[in-house]
């Protein structure tokens, strides 16, 4: 069984989209992995098909039913479906490069999209959604969200991206930020590839390349410098 | 003159993609943001129509061709336009709902979508491309991340949302994550709806409501908590 995504979404034609180009594409059409939309609507109860209500307490905007995502969730993702149920959600634990990698591994993931103001509080624990957020701002939306995780897990289940080597030395994966590339031509506009580079020396262009990631990671990202160093000191 | 996304990427029809839906979608039938794609392809100059090349020092994967893209943002962005250049990458700098508000109100963006192993140093240094990322994750390529930077800034400007109100109480607006949220029916399998938020009493509710925010802030993301705490000092 590759890995399932069931959405649950207003917008289910929101998808595959992006995911349906390129390499996520690709894989779909070879069945690495495999995508399913619930249309959360087709659960409502009256004859107007109304799936929110104004929030209790009041305020601005509209919640999403508990009783009708509840009845989207249960056929979903009926009893002893072993995949993780996810919302994505603001107020989520933030989506990391080792969740991806978690996820990929996996049998998929039931992804349940928030529209409106938010979702009931009672769906959530009833249901064991868990939070998931992309990013610290508000998207129109959960389906983006769920797109933008789902094309990061995609491309590494395996079989999925050409080379596993691409993968391994990217950002994140080392805990740093990836050092500056370069390419033929080698003058541009009077810009030359830095001289290591072309020198042959594979122990000086992987010292160059380390200081480098180093030096990124430090300038712009004090806070990953920060927990990196915190486990290299674990490591001695 | 509305904001302007030019988008420069390999698949430009992966756009509007999901922006072409719901909220963001109507605002671009009503012309209230323009969006444009450049095929970055179309700016090769050889036969085969390469843009991309093997890395200098050796390692996997290609790297975006400097002097192909820069022909790019040369003809998307030509002097004098205003708009700020953005390069999606995990190595930029991480983008946040103070920064879709200040996008939000400015002329537009160019987008410049990487994909394979990253982009030639030179022309991100020579066009002063600014690193955007949107998370601390890989994606297949830089299509998603512009989609999802794009849904929380089109939200924002004016005329998109109907109630404006609706975006000052959500997370990240107050410095806090948001509160549950609860809605009709008032019992959901033997759960009930929070009595004070059915109490009629507004100043309880709002008591309520900020508690559960900042305890929700405190459990899931300290790191927003201590700055939460450390702008709240700066007021006294």
């Amino acid at each position: 069984m590759p890995f399932k995504a069931t959405i649950l979404s207003l917008y289910p034609d929101m998808f595959p989209g992006p995911l349906g180009h390129s390499l996520s594409g690709r894989a779909l059409a070879r069945a690495l992995w495999a995508l399913e939309t619930v249309q959360i609507r087709d659960f409502a109860t009256d004859k107007h098909r109304s799936v929110d209500d104004t929030p209790a307490g009041g305020g601005a905007g509209m919640v999403l039913r508990a009783d009708i995502l509840a009845m989207a969730v249960d056929a979903a993702a009926p009893a002893g479906d072993p995949r993780p149920r996810l919302l994505m959600s603001p107020r989520g634990r933030p989506f990391t490069q080792e969740r991806a990698h978690e996820l990929a591994s996996g049998p998929g993931a039931i992804i349940v999209c928030g529209r409106f103001e938010g979702v009931d509080q009672r769906v959530i624990d009833s249901r064991e959604l868990e939070e998931v957020s992309v990013g610290d701002y508000i998207l129109s939306g959960g389906e983006v969200a769920a797109i933008t995780m789902l094309d990061a897990i995609i491309r590494l289940i395996p079989g999925v991206m050409g080379n596993i080597e691409s993968a391994d030395t990217e950002s994140f994966e080392t805990g740093l930020l990836e050092h500056p590339h370069y390419t033929r031509p080698a003058a541009f506009e009077n810009m030359p590839i830095p001289d290591v580079l072309t020198s042959g020396n594979h122990q000086k262009i992987h010292e160059w390349r380390m200081a480098e990631a180093e030096r990124l990671t430090r300038e712009r990202r004090p806070d990953l410098w920060e927990s990196y160093m915190a486990d290299e000191d674990d490591v001695d």
